[in-house]
């Protein structure tokens, strides 16, 4: 049935029932979100128009809204209403502190933990020369003058620890040195909670190697 | 850390960083899509607005002119932007067999097998007493009204072949039948390209009772 399964579909361009031309637009709009195909877009397509058009019209405005309002700060890069967000102005924040996210999601993972009071610098993306995303793409000439500025005195990294988030580390570290800045990056090792014996070996090498005194 | 994982979530209500307004309103609307989630959601809402701003004005434009103008054919209850659909106004169809099914897409999957020219009534859903489901949300009063045309006379059943599909075929087939209706259930049996040994009993058994001369 597996590989019979998907032929089906392909009778589909002789049929003669069509969806309302409506509700094509939408299913094909649909598949804009990321992760969501054809057949997704289909069910969902349906399941607004049957059970929940109060939400379908709210999504509308909601996406409306967000794509009329929402930019980028000024300063920090992340997503604002404002010309300068709302991290970036309050008084209370370590202006010498600059932390180095790949996403406003990993900065509201780092929020979240309540360690840290300095600014961010949200790259919106991490360097992935295959992809043919370089330095410019990810907004690092505005993280050189952001970290110019003469008030920040330290860098913290805190990309991903996946290759393309490392490698982005490697190239802002050595790029911010030789400018005098102090740069730091996230320390590795056991998470907490882990047990030795489910961690991977990398990982416990380079706990092994960072370890610290008690 | 699975059982952590979770937990670093609640740290969130005494978080200082917040997403603008704007974006926690689209997440929380994309949440209205059916399978999505509060995590999805928020990666969603990033993605339109750090990498497809077309992508979320045109979803937008979507969502609006759909639920402004799909409704229901006043015959077949299917969705359309007419007043009747395009298949129940097409002269060519058999307006003797009429077929009731769940949903819209699976009438277009009866459409795509290309080999039933009549009617069609699509329920939009199937009865669920345990749900609150009863026959007036499914439009069976507007089903025996369509049925009872005076030019209807066979009404084929293509509602699923579950416990709630079977259950709404078997009330509408006693209902249909003291009108003097002449009703019929789409075979069940062995799928076709199916192996016998990987078909489960309960199919087998039917097949075996429904076997056909050849």
């Amino acid at each position: 049935m597996g590989r019979r399964g998907g032929r089906r579909f392909s009778y589909g361009t002789r049929s003669t029932v069509k969806s309302p031309s409506s509700l094509e637009f939408l299913a094909e709009a649909l598949r804009r979100l990321p992760g969501i195909g054809p057949k997704s877009a289909q069910r969902m397509a349906y399941h607004l128009m049957q059970h929940d058009r109060d939400g379908a019209a709210l999504l509308g405005r909601a996406l409306a809204q967000a794509v009329e309002r929402i930019h980028h700060c000024a300063l920090c890069n992340t997503f604002t209403e404002a010309e300068i967000c709302e991290t970036c102005s309050d008084p209370e924040r370590d202006a010498e502190l600059l932390c180095v996210v790949e996403t406003p999601a990993d900065q509201l993972m780092i929020e979240q933990t309540l360690t840290y009071k300095g600014l961010y610098f949200v790259l919106m993306g991490h360097l992935s020369p295959l992809d043919g995303i370089g330095p410019k793409d990810i907004h690092l000439d505005k993280l050189v003058n952001r970290a110019g500025d003469g008030i920040v005195t330290e860098v913290v990294l805190a990309t991903n620890f996946t290759n393309e988030g490392e490698a982005t580390a490697h190239y802002i570290s050595e790029t911010l040195k030789t400018r005098g800045l102090k740069v730091s990056r996230l320390a590795r090792g056991v998470p907490v909670g882990g047990e030795l014996e489910y961690v991977d070996a990398g990982t416990i090498a380079r706990a092994m190697l960072d370890r610290r005194a008690t």
